[in-house]
């Protein structure tokens, strides 16, 4: 049985295939919340990329995306787009509960399947890393999963209640809008008040100080200009309402800097409450993943946790496809 | 002379002509990083709704707009979007300095002209109203001018100058997005992290708690959706990735009056930033403007300023209209 795994987020399309005992991942930004209804064909596109369909093992927080009125039409609309993508192939959704559903099931009981994604990671990871927290850092999101004893410990199953509980934390490496993360920025040492618009976003500082690269720069750029250092800059600058004409290049670095710190200190601090629930039991030790795992580790680092080296986490569409694939065979 | 008075705002395009001693406006939203090239069509069609061309007064904020990439190049792009629209109209730019500049000098020397809109009103203000803040709270930002011995004693000239000096707050009460506004929010009385995305904005919750009508909600939605009571407080839920299947109209409630408190707190810290650098000749009243005025009102209130009452201040596009018209007539 030939499974393609899926990680279906409300920017992103992420698949995964199993091929001679190596893992083939394809991602490609997808804005969904703009255009939903071209669903189908983007996915049929991505698995034809992967060397065509075959069953489909799925995961998803696209279901969150505000071009849907509730959770669970946002649900049922993804499991639509793939019977329609790929009407012949079986496709199982993995939920909340660490299991897979069918089709039908999956519209009866949609909720269980809403920003399930984590759930994956952690469950392949729980068995190679029996104590430790998975700290996934994407392009949006970063998960702060506590893996205690072999088991996922997290609290939160909805994103609500993960949110709440620090085990969700809504700042990413790329498409986080600078005024999300920062209230005011240091320009010489002194903070300045920060404009309320999506001028800049954590792709342009990630960029501007080289912890990305420009072909990292997958989404969108705010002003629809260049994903060039310099046009990065510029962004940046306007956060306080400067330009280039005003300010030089030092004060972009120390804004990018503060906005990199702050995301840092975002992530240690929910991580923190999250260490405060397990207690004794907090693992001391991090599994980082994720384009934005430079940020984890770094706030996994200030918060005195230790690199479990040499173990490689999975993301979400890799793990679906593996916990499929093995149920099938087993 | 007939003037036509202009503030020509990255958002909204706003224009004032006195007619047989008062006032008339008109108020259009209008997004100019999305379309800049048809700025000159809407100025003409609001220039002929409020009866033809004239003699125009102009003042902007719209230079900062991302479709530039920088003020001169955006000062510049209005200056030519007027004589386009208006070939044969005299048109007069107001600067920073309180004066009026010819088309000729303001190519030369665009950035007097930049983020000057607030000096206009407040030149005015201080004639009748000799000691007090000038509170402008608009849909975007809010301007905290001191009016201090019948002068206009603000420190910041430019928007960066003034943003850190607290002259300049980026928070309004219609497009401010709940993201740049909070990073938690109560539900039930516990914090709750927020997504950084723009599901929700100002107007949802002013709307929801109905500090504002459903017409005066003239921006757009962050989601394309109506203007409704029930579709604002579904935008507020959303904020804490949830949604009114699952939480209930009262969350929606303590999570405006949360968004509500912060926009107040925000004004107020920056009114006492201010107040700190006058020392002893600071104001000890307040004249509020604009659509936000409801909260720029409690944030002044909050901090012991009393309101000075049967005065109006006018806001910029009156403000040069009269102005100019003034010095024509002188």
């Amino acid at each position: 049985v030939r499974v393609l795994g899926w990680d279906v987020g409300g920017a992103n399309l992420k698949a995964a295939r199993w091929a001679e005992g190596r893992i083939e991942l394809l991602e490609t930004p997808f804005a969904l919340w703009r255009e939903p209804d071209r669903l189908p064909d983007r996915l049929r596109e991505v698995a034809e990329r992967l060397g065509g369909a075959g069953t489909m093992a799925v995961t998803m927080t696209a279901e969150l995306a505000d071009c849907f009125p509730t959770k669970r039409h946002g649900v049922r609309f993804v499991v639509d787009a793939f019977s329609r993508a790929f009407p012949s192939a079986e496709a199982w959704y993995f939920g909340v509960d660490a299991r897979f559903h069918s089709d039908a099931e999956s519209r009866r009981r949609p909720l269980v399947l809403a920003a399930a994604n984590w759930v994956a990671s952690a469950t392949l990871a729980a068995r190679t890393c029996p104590d430790a927290f998975l700290i996934d850092c994407g392009s949006t999101t970063t998960d702060i999963i506590p893996i205690v004893g072999g088991r996922v410990a997290a609290a939160g199953r909805s994103d609500f209640g993960r949110l709440r509980r620090g085990e969700l934390v809504y700042t990413g490496c790329l498409r986080t809008p600078v005024c999300a993360i920062v209230r005011s920025l240091p320009v010489r040492g002194r903070p300045c008040r920060v404009a309320a618009e999506t001028f800049a976003i954590a792709a342009d500082a990630h960029l501007w100080l080289g912890s990305i690269g420009d072909e990292d720069y997958t989404c969108d750029t705010p002003d629809g200009r260049g994903r060039t250092r310099e046009l990065a800059g510029a962004r940046l600058l306007r956060m306080v309402c400067s330009d280039f004409g005003a300010l030089g290049p030092e004060i972009a670095t120390e804004i990018a800097l503060a906005v990199q710190r702050a995301q840092v200190a975002q992530i240690a601090s929910a991580l923190r409450q999250v260490e405060r629930r397990l207690g004794a039991s907090a693992p001391r030790a991090f599994l980082a993943l994720g384009k934005g795992s430079f940020l984890a580790t770094e706030a996994a680092k200030d918060s005195g946790l230790a690199p479990r080296e040499g173990i490689e986490a999975l993301g979400p569409a890799a793990a679906v496809a593996s916990l499929l694939q093995e149920s099938v065979q087993a």
